[in-house]
């Protein structure tokens, strides 16, 4: 298992100048979107910057949930300039945006599609050398900041899939918790949403010792294992700090020990799920995000409709717990009593009707959607979701419990409405 | 923060043929302890290295607490074998000699001085290039497989110290369980001693945000930057597999459950201290083992008289935390709970001397020699005891509370009798 390098405190974005100095760093690329390239965190690195002499262009067209085009666009961006450092200050659309762009500009002779997931593109091994990049996430998050990682909308087939390599994990991930107080209500809440899934998906994934096939060689482990003793401390760690800081985080943006803490839980799961991986709630999300009619999210300044990662991973979580608590019901319980359920009187087969009503509360208690119906989807619509998740295969099959078509339509289903 | 590789498994050696090959190491120094070179451990290295064709060469010289003769010993066979790998098999002595070897031989225009930590020698950074190292621990123990510090018994000054430097973390750790099953029965109480003492003192070393001067770039902090909320998952994990797991694995050579927990709690307990850093127990423990006179500690297959470092660490601990507990209480308390005190009751005030008859008691348990006399010192020790400890500030300095010479000399003196 890897692991990168992070560095935590309030106001530590303020050292990212010196940090590109010991690189060695002469051209910069900086990138960002246009929302935040207006706020505090974009501020607090360009001053830094500044203060150092740093040479930089900045890229702020990263498109929020971004897709093939928008990744193109700044790999072009990228190869322009011959950079020699990157900075990502944003979310996990920035910052994975920024790691495909440090990938194509290191491999220009690769096409798009050789390093994009298998089945859809070829999953080639990254055998070329990459500039440093520096994460420094503002959302709490995707903990993309230390993950090899980056997920794009492959908009001709109207589904998510991604680049997964540890090669582009970034060198650095500057976790400065004074970024989170800008977020608003929704972003907090969703982007939550996402380390909450990461966290229940990882613990709950596939052991380590039950995938097959065993690779001959370690070299060709995937990067996600399956659950395991270590996944496992990171994703227990960052569950109890959703359970006990996301409500006060969403609610209160003067909240700093919440806002903190759950900037550091991104992290904690992502380190996680980086290593075990993420199963159905992830693999049923990219379709749901893929597939976006005309929803656009309360708080999120963007021109486009978008279904927010962490809200497209959230919705089916009731019904996906529900169906997999079969294989390992003490974690599914053990999950529940993290967030809030009383279990001293649960029967052990019931831990996943348990974990899927402890969900569905918290939920409820958040203003969260009524389910996929609230955002646009209806019965009509299961079979392509179904037809998107299939070749997810490299997160599904991580799922403790086997799945067949008809049970995704169930679970696609069976979240259409939750409350 | 900064974290190794690490693979864990029951049986995994079985693939360091195939790593050495991923590597393209055509000239592998393999390096263990005589008495290990006879126990399985190494067998199953040297089974996976035949398998593969591995052009290989053997040093099992190592002494177990190594001095800076063993290391230049270690370091001349290095520097004659032209190595492109290393291979570790053995506990903290082993894995650290490689270190130092591999560091060296990099770099044989160094004198030995230069990279040992200051004030007793130069504590020059690392710039050069090493070559990967793969370490194998066969103790649960130091986890010096994720740390980059490498110890070592200065003679002349009788005195222990050592080289601290991300440059000599181990490339690998191959945890493998399998390999603790051979260990005797002090082995695994003292090397587990070392894993609470690291887990204990990196809880409550000195806040990452209290140390001074803070260093003015982030490039010259120093690799123990105090305790912090990553490395306060890994110590408390840690903790609680030591309160657990230790007993078990020490009494019953065949709870493979056991020995293996203590396996990985060793390699987080690792993490953390390498992170967070360790303060008195440590800082205490290299005059003990220093100055050791004739004792010979039960089931360690050695010519010389030494103190196991593990026991070393721990007989100090409880006049060490009924001293530091004053600073911050609540975590002395809490590690108390966690070790098996009632603390329904308890007075927060009294949270120092809780944790230390929690750790009496612990040790009692365990058939422990009873404090500093029972290994050979007396009072008039004390005084060379405290000099040899004065250099330690590297470490000593990450106490939550200062202390005099004074303060040293009723630590040690404390430490005489435990029952
Ligand atoms: N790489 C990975 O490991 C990984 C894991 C999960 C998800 N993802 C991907 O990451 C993307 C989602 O990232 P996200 O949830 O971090 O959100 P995001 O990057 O999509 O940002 C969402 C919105 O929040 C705004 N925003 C971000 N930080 C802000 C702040 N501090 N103050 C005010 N506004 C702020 C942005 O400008 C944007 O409008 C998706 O594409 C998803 O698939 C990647
Ligand atoms: N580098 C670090 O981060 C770090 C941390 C703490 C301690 N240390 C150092 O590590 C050294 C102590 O290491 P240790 O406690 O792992 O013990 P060790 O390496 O000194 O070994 C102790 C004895 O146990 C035997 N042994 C080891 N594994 C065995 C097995 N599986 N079966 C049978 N016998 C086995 C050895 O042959 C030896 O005789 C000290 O020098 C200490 O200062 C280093
Ligand atoms: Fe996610
Ligand atoms: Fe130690």
């Amino acid at each position: 298992m890897a692991i990168s390098n992070i560095r935590y405190g309030e106001g530590v974005t303020k050292e990212i100048g010196m940090d590109l100095q010991n690189l060695g760093a002469r051209r910069v690329c900086l990138m960002t979107d246009k929302n935040l390239s207006q706020l505090p965190p974009v501020k607090a690195v360009l001053n830094s910057l500044a203060k150092c002499g740093i040479n930089f262009q900045m890229y702020d067209s990263v498109r929020v949930e971004p897709t093939d085009q928008s990744f193109l666009d700044a790999i072009t961006f990228a190869q322009k300039g011959e950079f020699d450092a990157y900075v990502a200050v944003g979310g996990g659309s920035v910052i994975d945006t920024c790691k495909a762009a440090n990938l194509y500009a290191s491999s220009p002779t690769s096409a798009f599609l050789d390093y994009v997931n298998s089945p859809i593109g070829k999953g080639k091994p990254v055998s070329v050398p990459l500039k440093p990049l520096i994460a420094v996430p503002t959302t709490a998050g995707t903990g993309s900041e230390t993950t090899g990682v980056a997920i794009f909308d492959f908009k001709e087939l109207k589904v998510k899939t991604g680049i997964a390599s540890r090669a582009i994990k970034p060198t650095l991930g500057i976790i400065d918790p004074l970024h989170t107080l800008s977020m608003p209500e929704r972003i907090v809440a969703n982007s939550g949403f996402d380390v909450l899934c990461h966290a229940l998906e990882s613990y709950t994934a596939l052991p380590y010792n039950m995938r097959s096939p065993c690779p001959s060689n370690p070299i060709s482990r995937p990067a996600y294992q399956g659950s395991n003793p270590i996944s496992d401390v990171w994703a227990l760690h960052a569950l109890r700090i959703v359970a006990k800081y996301l409500k006060r985080a969403i609610r209160n943006p003067e909240d700093r020990e919440a806002r903190a803490n759950m900037h550091l839980a991104s992290a904690f799961a992502g380190i996680g799920f980086g290593n075990a991986g993420v199963h159905l709630c992830h693999g049923m999300s990219y379709p749901i995000s893929g597939l976006v009619k005309t929803y656009k999210p309360k708080d999120y300044n963007v021109d486009h409709s978008l279904v927010p990662h962490g809200l497209s991973v959230v919705l089916t979580s009731p019904a996906v717990f529900a169906f997999t608590a079969q294989i390992n019901p003490e974690r599914h319980l053990e999950a529940a009593e993290i967030l809030g359920a009383d279990i001293r009187t649960a029967r052990i087969k019931d831990a996943g009707f348990i974990l899927a009503d402890t969900l569905r509360k918290f939920l409820f208690d958040l203003n969260v959607d009524d389910g996929l119906a609230a955002i646009g989807y209806s019965k009509a619509d299961i079979p392509a979701l179904v037809k998107g998740t299939l070749p997810q295969e490299r997160v599904t099959k991580l799922s403790p419990r086997p799945q067949t078509e008809e049970d995704l339509s169930a679970l696609f289903e069976a979240s259409m409405k939750l409350y």
